[in-house]
């Protein structure tokens, strides 16, 4: 794979303490109960009525609904980095569910940095990255283990 | 909530190295630019040239898609669990790249089980899920931490 210099954030050009803002989204009903048919198709995810029912006491967001839209507004974030935003692993946690008007905005900041011993020209990046709500509630803490290359 | 003792898997019907197995999800091409136009919209997710350049060597499906198709298929497990699939996190690799053309399935185990101490009528269950195509690749490792009730 050949980058050029141009083209965007390398390994060299993060610290520990950078953040970065994306882009925010809109979360409506219908994009709720899409996402829930296709790929988590259980009643607190489909319905009003089920989901009164339920731990979550009315209609939520799957957490991969939440986890793929978090993925959606990193992708907003700019300078972008060189080669793509490439995930080998992450942790996630949802400490309260995500609801449908929630207008959603992530805030990413690197929390380590491991340049790869195997690998000169690549490392490992962990980026903590906290999806908000217009309240400021945290719907998802997601760190991800990126794979980012040196110039 | 009011769950039935009917309604399949509680806390107390789980052990340590219990089994399940899911049903089988063919992807294909369409599904992987979809879910990229959606919500993860980079070239080596979105066309084939550009993916041949990337640090994934051709058309690779984002990991929130392998994730997301591993919730669909962890609900085709049986039996289901009472009250639903709850996450309240996950820990998750993905070790190599889902590639159209992969028929995937999950098989999770229960890796621990932790009753809670504030709230005695649940408990949270570590549950392991290799998701594997059909030459047993490993496209993704997850632990998640699901919620159970008590009977």
């Amino acid at each position: 794979m050949k980058l050029s210099t141009s083209d965007g954030l390398f390994l060299d050009d993060v610290h520990v303490g950078m953040r970065l803002v994306s882009a925010t989204h809109l979360l409506d009903t219908a994009q709720i109960k899409e996402f829930a048919r296709q790929f988590d198709p259980q009643p607190f995810h489909l319905d009003e009525v089920a989901a009164t029912g339920s731990l979550f006491e009315g209609l939520a967001a799957s957490g991969w609904h939440t986890a793929a839209i978090t993925m959606k507004l990193i992708t907003t974030m700019r300078p972008h980095i060189a080669g793509g935003i490439i995930g080998a692993g992450a942790e996630l946690n949802w400490p309260t569910a995500t609801r449908a008007g929630d207008v959603l905005r992530v805030e990413s900041e690197v929390i380590e940095i491991r340049p790869s011993r195997s690998r000169p020209d690549r490392g490992i990046v962990l980026m903590r990255s906290y999806t908000r709500n217009q309240r400021d509630e945290i719907r998802q803490d997601l760190v991800a283990k990126l794979v980012m290359f040196r110039r």
